[in-house]
């Protein structure tokens, strides 16, 4: 018997043998994704889901996020990044303590099942509680603590390597491996490299993967070359940072040798298109970066820079960005562009057989995409309908390892009103200092 | 008696005055706004609408459209420009009666009104049958049928004169003046001079104003000063074309001395983001046509290059593009972006006494933008929720000259299945031939 059987469905698999099935079903037991097809499952289904005017997809894959920051929505928009970060994120920040960071973490989460994301790499505080809470609500979450470390480094007392040995004991591997502990350095210019082989060598020793900021922006990426002639992902590869798998935020201004690089070491570019062009930071080369063999996969970055995590936004501007920078209107197609936000962003999390496709075999991540809307009818195909009408509001399901974790505004693991309630009236108390 | 009252809302007037009401009121009579304030109105309403935790703010002007091409909303991503004008849209709408152009109006303006747009500026065909849809659908509409005449032009026969002949006898100024008649040229490249002053003349003639496509692509604008030793901006202003009120669609190419053009003959520039990426156009120079005192609206072009009809994308997409691009965080702030879509919609359409702003004595052209959701919450202003986490799905109310068009999923002038069967069973069957 199937725990739930989704049937009458346009599916996306982002499988290449298969990419698209029309009126197909998909069963779903034990967590899991065990038959895909055209006609009829063999077996019975305790719930049966119809999915008529709905696409079928793999839930999609954040691979950069500070979701807490979601109690900073809005708080500081327009300002020159050095305001920005300097007069207003990193005083909120010394301000929000524990509970702040797990509310804004509650409000975030909602927000990323409301709009379809299953799975999330999450650079943070407070991340064990982050975990914990990670684990109740549902979400699949690879959580870290970056390490920054200008004034000196114990690592012994340090709070990112405290916590991500928090991470490590308690949490790495739970919920059948729904939660991961990352290793993470904040940036190049944010610690030396003993820091770097440090954290490097305990991912190593515990089999973590990286995550990391490089080359976000112009003056960062220029300053490391004057300062020591070489960029920041050169000095990170010739540090061992590279060895572990890494996931690399916005790679907005690597050279040609720093993609290279990134194809050569596997790792992967977590393109944050909103993020990048609200700061101004600029556009990365992804379509360079793809040509050349780099993973690239999304990332929403804070929501204080973005400002929601709605992933579909990124999808489609991923898409435009490549088509307009490049003048050629046959870059990134739709399908490529949802490539990033499921195979990729599973290939850089390090999950590519876990989630990112539709397949017999993979954990039951999925969404459905409700297209009975004004926005996206008529549709001729579904991936032209998923990436270029349609937003996350779209989203009417959202299952993660087989259990629904939203439906039809309602959240099955979340205390909607509790997540409004501490934010409002508890964090942003904290944000407004 | 008032007919509407507004209460307890955050209201962005767009008026600079008094830009933003926190928790106040707005009273709508006779199809106007009569009273706007922060405490009680004096008079008591038939109809008396809540607020808390939504934005009240003047409906969204639409400069650039063409509405019906949503019945080929994605049949054509992704592909050369060449390939998608002359193999799949130039086919198609040779195709197209006036039964299909009509289904493709009526879901449009559903999803305009759906997505808070009030009023829109439409080039397309079979506009006086579209005129007798708008009128009965309540929105405010400005339309016109493009000029084309490459091989040759006679006025009294030609398919644009007839219709936009038509428009001017039977629709200009109906509905209180929401419906309104323009004369229009399709571009620089596919008609000549002569045509340009006959369709000017007759605009004159009848006080209307111009809908023109300008310096859309690299190609089109370096062809026409190759081929004549001067841009389009320069012939049309030579020819008469500029001495009529002019909405210069697209403006992506265009030089500093056409700016000035623009500027001096007071000729607004529509800006389509979106569509400008998708097709791989370019950017405009929003920043630096505002800088010269070009007044630049935003449009959302047709379905096939957007592929919806949500201005709140065009809004944050303006925003975005013109930071990132800049790479000055600081261009183009959230209310400098909204004006875009509301103040410099209406000065765009001539109708800056009618609608854009919430004051005493203007059109009720009003939206509600419900903030309630985790994409919206929390939020610290109202331009910014508007602009960088909203959507066009959390409009929640969309009023016309008083009239309530759409609330909470119910259309009170469209019958929403006749739309989508009219577009599925009949016009989508045009499309694909």
């Amino acid at each position: 018997m199937l725990d739930t059987l989704f049937q009458n469905a346009d599916i996306l698999t982002m499988d290449d043998a298969r990419p698209s099935i029309k009126g197909g079903f998909v069963g779903v037991k034990n967590g899991k994704i065990v038959d895909v097809g055209q006609d009829r499952p063999l077996e019975d289904a305790k719930r049966t889901i119809d999915c008529a005017k709905k696409v079928l997809m793999p839930g999609l894959i954040n691979t950069h996020a500070h979701t807490a920051m979601c109690v900073m929505r809005g708080y500081a928009d327009d300002y020159t990044l050095q305001e920005w970060l300097f007069d207003k994120v990193f005083p909120v920040e010394a301000r929000l303590d524990e509970r702040a960071v797990v509310a804004g973490a509650r409000l975030g989460f909602a927000e990323m099942l409301r709009t379809g994301t299953t799975s999330v790499s999450d650079m943070y505080y407070h991340q064990t509680a982050v975990a914990e809470l990670a684990l109740a609500a549902g979400i699949r979450a690879s959580l870290c603590n970056a390490a920054l470390a200008l004034g000196g480094f114990d690592p012994e007392n340090d709070r990112s390597m405290l916590e991500t040995r928090g991470l490590i004991a308690d949490f790495h591997g739970a919920g059948n491996g729904r939660i991961k502990a990352d290793v993470s350095l904040h940036a190049e210019y944010t610690s030396p490299p003993e820091v770097w082989r440090y954290v490097a060598e305990l991912g190593k020793k515990h089999g973590l993967n990286m995550h990391v900021h490089l080359s976000e922006t112009k003056k960062e990426h220029d300053d490391c070359v004057a300062r020591c002639g070489k960029t920041p992902a050169r000095r990170f590869a010739e540090n061992g940072v590279f060895d572990l798998k890494t996931i690399a935020a916005h790679c907005v201004w690597v050279s040609g040798d720093d993609m290279e690089l990134l194809a050569k070491y596997g790792v992967s570019c977590a393109h944050n298109p909103v993020s990048n062009l609200k700061l101004a930071s600029g556009v990365a080369p992804v379509r360079e970066m793809l040509a050349r063999g780099v993973n690239v996969s999304l990332g929403t970055d804070g929501c204080c820079s973005n400002n929601t995590h709605d992933l579909f936004e990124e999808i489609k501007l991923a898409a435009l960005l490549a088509k307009g920078t490049s003048l050629d209107p046959t870059a990134m197609p739709a399908y490529e562009a949802l490539k990033l936000a499921t195979v990729n962003g599973a290939r850089a999390q390090g999950r590519e057989n876990e989630v990112g496709r539709i397949a017999e075999g993979m954990e039951a991540d999925i969404i459905l995409v409700d297209l009975d809307s004004p926005m996206t009818r008529p549709f001729y195909s579904p991936e032209s309908a998923v990436v270029f009408s349609a937003t996350g509001e779209r989203v009417c399901l959202t299952m993660v390892q087989g259990k629904v974790l939203y439906e039809n505004g309602e959240f099955a693991t979340i205390d909607i009103e509790r997540a409004y309630d501490e934010v409002e009236r508890y964090a942003v108390k904290l944000v407004l200092g």
